[in-house]
Order: C-alpha cells, then sequence, then structure tokens
C-alpha cells in the first residue's frame, strides 16, 4: 500500500488529491511562487491531526498547517515533498463566558464567523488583519490590526492553546486567567511559530466589551509626513486612540476607483474613539483633533452612523484588493517594518524618497499608532528584483532606526534572511528550539529560521 | 587557589563573603526557610556577570541572581552549594527615549528609582508591586501590581532584554517597538523564569503617559462579597479602570493600627481612574459610582488631592507590612492564585469559609480587576503546616475553577508541587527547556519545574 494511499485508509473522506486542491494549498496571497503539495488533510479533531503527525513521521513527510491562506510571506509554499493541513473543518466555535470575557474556539474559525457568533454578547475579539483569517493562522502569525493601538495583538489576545507536537503529544498551553506566572511561558513561544514548532488545535480568546460609544474619523494631511506627525502626536498624549491608520493619495485613489468611494485623494489617518461615556468620547476626540489640526490637518470628515463607520473600516481593509485591481497584472512586493514611535515620520519620508529614487510606484499605509507601516508595491514580473531591493533597503533602514522587519506579517520564506542581523546570536537558540520541538523537521520547514 | 581566592581573583572588589552577607542573600521575604550562600558577586556590568557565570561552571557551583530579595515563594533559597549574583550595583538608568515611550535600564534599578528618575519626562513605568523590587526580578518573576488592570503587567512592559547564559553568551532578545512577528519570542520565555534559564543585564521597558486627569477613590461594603460583584460589574462594562483592589476589613484594620489612617474598617475597593480630559474622567467614575452602589456599596471617599492620593496607595502597598507588625511573632502564608473574573467572587467566598472552617485567621485583598487576590494568613510557627493545608485547598480550588496557582508572585519552591496539576505534560516541555539553556543545572536549580 503506497503511503497516500495509507494515509486515506487512517483517515477516510478527509484527504484530497485534486490538482486543484494540492496547488491551492501550495500558495499564499502574497509570494510570487507557488508550488504543490502532495496532499491535503482536513482533520476534524484533535485526534485526526495527531495521526496524520504520525503518518508523515512515520513517512518523513513535512506538514505545512493552512489556515485561511491569506498570508503574505511565503510560508505556505512547499520546499520540498509535504502534506498540507487544512483546519479550516475544525471551525467551531466551542464555548463562550461573556461574564469571564473569553471564548474557546477551534482553529480554523475566521475572524469574521467568530465576531459574527458574538453577537448578542456584547462582546467582541478586537484583532483584524485586513482578509478574513483563520484564528489559528492569526495566532500562528501573531497578527495585529487597526484595534492593536487599542486592544493589542494576538499575542495579548490568546489566554491559552491546545497544540500537537511533531511527536503527536498534545499540550495545554496558558490559562483562562488574566495573568499567571506559573512556569516558563509555552503559550507565547508558539504565538507567532508560523506552524513550524507545533499545529494549534484549540484556542482561548479574550474578549471585550462592545464601546458603548464610538466616534470615527477621517482626518487629511497636506503630506504622508505632517499625517505621520500628526499620529505621533496624538499617541504622545495618552488618548485611548481605539484605531489609527494612516492611507496615503494612492491607497484613496485605489479605494475610490475600486468601491466608488468618494474619499479626498490626500494622505489621511483614519481615526475611531471608543468610550463607556458619551461625555469621555467627545471629549477625547475633541483633543485629539486639535492635535491634529496643530499638526497640519486640512480636512476633517466625521462617520457620523454604523452604517458610515463600517463602510470607512471596510473600505481601510480593501486597501490592498483595491491597489491589486489598480495594477492588473502586477505583482506586489508588501513591507511591514515598525519602527520605534517617533522613528515613524522619518522612516516614511525615507520609504517614499526610494521610492521615487528607484522609479517604483508604491503606496504607504499601516497601522501607524503602533509605529507599523506597509508600502505595497505594484510592479511587473520583469521589475520584481528591484522592488525586492527597495523592501531590503526599507528593511535594513528600519532596522537601524531600533525596529523589526516584520511587525504583523510573519517572516515566511521571504524574511529570513533579515533574521541574523535583527537577532544575531539569539537566532541560533530559535533554531535549538526547532530541533527540540521538531528534531525531524518535518513541520513547515524551511521556514522562520 | 581555591576557588573563592579564584572568584575574589576575577571580580576584585566584588565579592563579599561575610556571614552577614552569605545569609541576607539566602532568604527572601517569604519564605519560611532561610539558608546561607557560599559568596555573593556584586557584578558592576554584563562582563563580570558573564565571568563568575564562567566561573560557577568551572568550578560547577550553582548561581542564584539577586535583585532586591523582596520575593515571597523561596526563589532565593540556596538548596545547596551556591553563589549569589546581587546586582544591585548594576542599577543605572541607561537611557531614556520620552519620544518613544521607552526607556533602558539596568537590572537592579528599583521601580521606586526608576520612577523618581522619570519625574519631568511625562511618563512613568506603570508595574508597582508592593515592595521596592528591583526591575530584573520583576521581568524574572513576571510581576504585576495595582496597575496592571488598565497598563499590564511587566510581560505587556517589557520590550527587549538582554540575558546571559549559563555558558557565558550574551542575548539580546525583542526590539524596542510596539509589535514584531520576528521569529521565535524567547523574551517571554525568560519574562518569569525565575533565574533559572539566564541572568537578565538590561530591559528596554515601556513607559506611559502620565495621565492629564485622575480619580481616586474609596467604597465601602457590608461584605467582601459585595465587593468582588462590585467589581466584577465595573469590569464588566469595560469602563478603562486604572486601579481596582480589594481590601477586607482585617486589611483596614492592620492599615489603621500601623499606619494611623483612620479607614472605615470594613470590605473595601480602592479604585483610580486616569483620563485625559476632566470630562472623560468624571463620566467614567460616576459610571462606576453607580455600578457599585447598585452591587451594595455602603460608603464613599474620594481621595481629592495628590497628597491623599499618594497616602491612599502607600496604604495599599503597606498591608502586608501592617499585617505583619499587628501580628509579631508569627509567620505568613501568602496565597496568590487568580481565577476567571466572574469566579472571582466565588473565590473570595471559598477562601473565607475555609478560614473560618480551618479555624485560622487571615485576610483577603489583591488585584481584584485581574481576578487575582491574595490570602495572608498569620501564623505561629507550630501552626505552619496547617496554614500550608488552607493554600494548598485554595489553590486546588482556583486551579478547578481554571485559573492558576501563582498569578503574579511566580512558583518559587512553594508552588512547584502545583505545577503537573496546571500544567499536565507542557510540565515536561519546560524541563526540556530548561535542559536546553542550563544543561549542567547551575541557575537557580530546584527552583520552578
Ligand atoms: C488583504 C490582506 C490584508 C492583510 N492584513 C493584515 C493585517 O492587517 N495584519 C496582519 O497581521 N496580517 C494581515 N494579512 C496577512 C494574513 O491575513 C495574516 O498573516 C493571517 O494571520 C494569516 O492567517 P491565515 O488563517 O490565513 O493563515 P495561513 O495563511 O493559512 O497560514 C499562515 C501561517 O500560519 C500557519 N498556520 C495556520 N494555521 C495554523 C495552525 N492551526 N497551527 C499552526 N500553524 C498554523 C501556517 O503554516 C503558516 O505558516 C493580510 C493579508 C491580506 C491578503
Ligand atoms: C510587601 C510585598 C508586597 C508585594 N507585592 C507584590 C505585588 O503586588 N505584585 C507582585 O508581582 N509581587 C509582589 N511582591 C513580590 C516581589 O516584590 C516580586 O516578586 C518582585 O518582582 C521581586 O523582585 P526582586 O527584585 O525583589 O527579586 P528577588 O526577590 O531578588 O528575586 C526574585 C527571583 O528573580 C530572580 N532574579 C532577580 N533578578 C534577576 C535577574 N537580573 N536576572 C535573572 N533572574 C533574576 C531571582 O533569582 C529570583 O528567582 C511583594 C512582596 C512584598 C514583600
Amino acid at each position: 500500500m503506497d503511503r497516500l494511499e495509507a494515509l486515506r485508509k487512517l483517515l477516510p473522506g478527509k484527504v484530497e488529491t485534486s490538482q486543484a486542491e494540492r496547488r491551492r494549498h501550495g500558495r499564499d496571497e502574497g509570494y510570487p511562487e507557488e508550488g504543490e503539495v502532495l496532499a491535503v488533510v482536513y482533520p476534524e479533531g484533535v485526534e485526526d491531526v495527531r495521526k496524520a503527525l504520525l503518518w508523515a513521521r512515520e513517512h518523513q513527510v513535512a506538514v505545512i498547517p493552512f489556515g485561511a491562506g491569506t498570508s503574505l510571506e511565503g510560508a505556505l509554499l512547499p520546499l520540498g515533498e509535504a502534506i498540507s493541513l487544512d483546519l479550516s473543518r475544525m471551525n467551531r466555535l466551542l464555548e463562550v463566558r461573556p461574564q469571564d470575557f473569553l471564548c474557546v474556539v477551534e482553529p480554523g474559525l475566521t475572524r469574521k464567523a467568530l465576531n459574527e457568533a458574538l453577537k448578542g454578547t456584547g462582546l467582541f475579539f478586537p484583532v483584524d488583519p485586513g482578509a478574513d483569517a483563520s484564528l489559528g493562522g492569526m495566532a500562528a502569525t501573531n497578527a495585529s490590526g487597526t484595534t492593536t493601538v487599542r486592544y493589542g495583538g494576538m499575542r495579548q489576545n490568546v489566554l491559552a492553546l491546545q497544540v500537537v507536537l511533531a511527536n503527536g503529544e498534545v499540550l495545554e498551553l496558558g490559562r483562562g486567567v488574566r495573568k499567571t506566572s506559573a512556569g516558563y511561558d509555552l503559550k507565547d513561544l508558539f504565538i507567532g511559530s508560523e506552524g513550524t514548532l507545533g499545529v494549534i488545535t484549540r484556542l482561548t480568546l479574550r474578549l471585550h466589551p462592545l464601546p458603548e460609544h464610538v466616534h470615527t474619523l477621517r482626518v487629511f494631511f497636506p503630506g504622508v509626513e505632517e499625517a505621520a506627525e500628526a499620529s505621533y502626536r496624538v499617541m504622545a498624549t495618552g488618548l485611548p486612540v481605539a484605531r489609527l491608520e494612516l492611507l496615503d493619495e494612492l491607497a484613496l485613489k485605489a479605494l475610490n476607483q475600486h468601491l466608488g468611494a468618494g474619499f479626498p485623494e490626500r494622505p489621511a489617518l483614519f481615526l475611531e474613539f471608543h468610550a463607556s461615556t458619551r461625555e469621555a468620547l467627545e471629549a477625547e476626540s475633541a483633543l485629539a483633533l486639535e492635535l491634529m489640526r496643530e499638526a497640519g490637518a486640512l480636512e476633517v470628515e466625521a462617520a457620523k452612523r454604523e452604517e458610515e463607520r463600517k463602510r470607512q473600516w471596510e473600505a481601510r481593509h480593501q486597501a490592498y484588493w483595491a491597489l491589486v485591481h489598480l495594477f492588473p497584472g502586477h505583482r506586489f512586493v508588501i513591507t511591514d517594518t515598525a519602527v520605534p514611535l517617533s522613528r515613524l515620520p522619518e522612516a516614511v519620508r525615507y520609504a517614499q524618497a526610494l521610492l521615487r529614487e528607484m522609479g517604483l510606484t508604491g503606496n504607504v499605509l499601516g497601522h501607524v499608532g503602533d509605529g507599523n507601516f506597509h508600502t505595497l508595491v505594484p510592479v511587473l514580473p520583469e521589475e520584481y528584483p528591484k522592488a525586492e531591493a527597495f523592501a531590503e533597503k526599507l528593511v535594513k533602514k528600519a532596522l537601524e532606526l531600533g525596529g523589526t522587519c516584520t511587525a504583523e506579517h510573519g517572516v515566511g520564506l521571504r524574511k529570513r534572511k533579515y533574521l541574523p542581523l535583527e537577532h544575531g546570536p539569539a537566532l541560533d537558540w530559535m533554531r535549538h528550539l526547532k530541533a527540540l520541538f521538531d528534531p525531524q523537521g518535518l513541520l513547515n520547514p524551511g521556514k522562520v529560521l
């Protein structure tokens, strides 16, 4: 019996080998290369995950966990023979405990489906990457989003994990409490490990009360630098901003064309304030507005109604796709640096000047309240190396400024080359950890390290 | 040349062997047993730390890092031959970067000295255990305090660490940015590792803007349960509470005797709100007050002036010492459980009933906004086992409720026995990590695991 037949027998009805499936699972949303896995396994519970891992060990075949496939850095590309472990059938909301501000989910549940299911509880899960990613994939990349400036990213909102190791062992990491000092923090080791240390099979997530009062703004500036400066000033007051996003003129132009949004095509900050009382909300947003006016704000639009607020943030989440539509036939290099807050204006200025200097088009947008911005650079295939060269210079600049090569998208394949510069000798110890948890190198090999 | 002489030669002027020093470093503030180290080394820089560790390796002598010695769980007690590595001479504030909301410190700097030095910057470091602990020790125990409910504990406020491993290697872990997904999170592995994985020699800390407006309250209740219930209701609204502490009648009685504080001797919540505007502050505290009245609040005292606010929080921080004075000649068993928020009233009720049932005196106080409370149980030496039995029952109850055996004090020696119950098979992997980073078992052996 050949090994795939053995796999089918082990997991009947849960193994797909059509070429369409094998190709769909050999790529992600942002990396230029595509591959093909041997087979796709759809586990329906932790026992299926164990079986697949034990099979992989027996046959020495690599395993690549697959959430929603929306990642951007090549983490899903098979580098040799590999099966994909697609967790989308493990998508149940197992438990909601509103009084404890937490819920327990399977890893394949997506962030939107979770928030849909939470309606009526008065609670929400805040982490919102642009795509409708799976919660397991989000934990595996340490994702964050527009509300991270207020509510934290995955690391702050995952209280506990169940993981299956390469040897089939099932571990429970962390507890459903707000604080613990009971031993080594293994939970955070698995968050951001991109499927290279184990498979996440359950998550305990922290939920937050829906804000009673919300105020949403769009503020437009003469240049990206002024917008970055204004963002910095707002952060410097300690105002409890819930969202603080930068979009440059190109991003807004793309949104206008793609969605007919009708935004002024000028660098903008999209902001939101959350408060428990109307008075708090009004006082806080008034102060923020004053600070932004001092920093050069030209025009302010308030999204007064729930509908309009929703449209604004959906537009923000569409920024990537809008650009894709504006540049058909192009590939995209996406950077994801973060720098210490005060260096944000400098980093943004550097990126814009470098784009011009290299004759590239590209937009600048991102979660600037966290010092994190992206450039999306559309290029024709033959120009791809130039865009990569741009990305490399920008990363080096960010590291020079004390920043990181990736704030939220993860390392995948694309950013491996930057880790020696970012981590120095600590990188060896990451390798030792990998060897400890996955001595045969079967879990998403060649990624991250 | 004997080994201690070799050590003195290696680190001239930095080795102490008087009995007073050796004893002072063989104990902590809360564990009943005391020991004696071989010698105390006072490194003045990372190179000294390396030298001491390499000496220890050569002579196979254990090394116990020592911060301010205020921990409570036996983590400083030598179990065999050991030297103490006292970091108090490495207490410089190396860099403050107000625009980046961060600073870089040596591990021996204490939290109070740091905040003193930050005066005039408009920023503060929020984590405030009751004692004036060292920042290295606080990271090593993953400490938290009264403001953790709003600003997070050490894990959330340490951005980067420099550590020296048992083999003398120096690693830089993490970056001075708000978010990163660049590889495995080693920084968080060292936070909470209680000196068993490496020696922390430098910390990059996140700072927060001092609140523009502060409102401080003391609210009194007919019983501890009502207070716990009120605390839960306030948390459930998502109000941005900055401090939310429970003190029972015994704690207040002790404070009145010790400090002449004149507090009503009834179960109380001590609260604080921080806001950027006066309007926000007033609206938020009014709402909180309404909720607490509904939950049974009897009496409210507002601390109007800076002076009074300071006194209130200093009193809170004195709660332990006040009790020590109230019970001369007694030993103290201190518990440190946290439970999911909604289980707090139940856990508190359980603790109070159990104390009564076992014929023990004890108070209940703690950071209830995080679901974390302590019981301080004064006993005469011969009753110590009874108090330990109480602690064991309470921990088991907390674990049953989904909680943790230690929210912030750490494991030390005292809580090792609970880790199998709390972590199951994950505990073995903690041991593997220990063996990886410290294969000869020289760093604070016998602690945590
Ligand atoms: C338009 C667009 C906007 C985006 N915006 C953001 C953003 O704002 N912030 C942000 O952080 N990201 C953003 N991303 C990137 C992406 O959405 C995130 O990286 C997301 O977390 C990936 O989740 P996924 O479920 O799609 O994971 P996948 O892409 O399926 O997998 C990602 C990695 O996680 C591993 N993995 C997946 N599931 C598991 C599991 N259960 N156990 C172990 N490992 C697993 C995979 O092996 C892989 O290494 C965006 C992407 C797009 C296309
Ligand atoms: C009255 C009182 C109130 C308290 N209240 C709180 C509270 O509210 N919250 C709270 O969290 N704790 C509290 N504690 C406990 C204590 O203050 C904390 O555990 C504190 O973090 C210990 O810091 P330290 O500098 O005294 O460390 P030490 O007691 O010196 O050491 C503690 C542990 O850390 C290790 N260590 C110290 N420095 C380093 C270093 N540089 N590198 C590696 N390992 C190191 C030691 O080996 C030991 O294992 C309280 C204690 C007292 C006495």
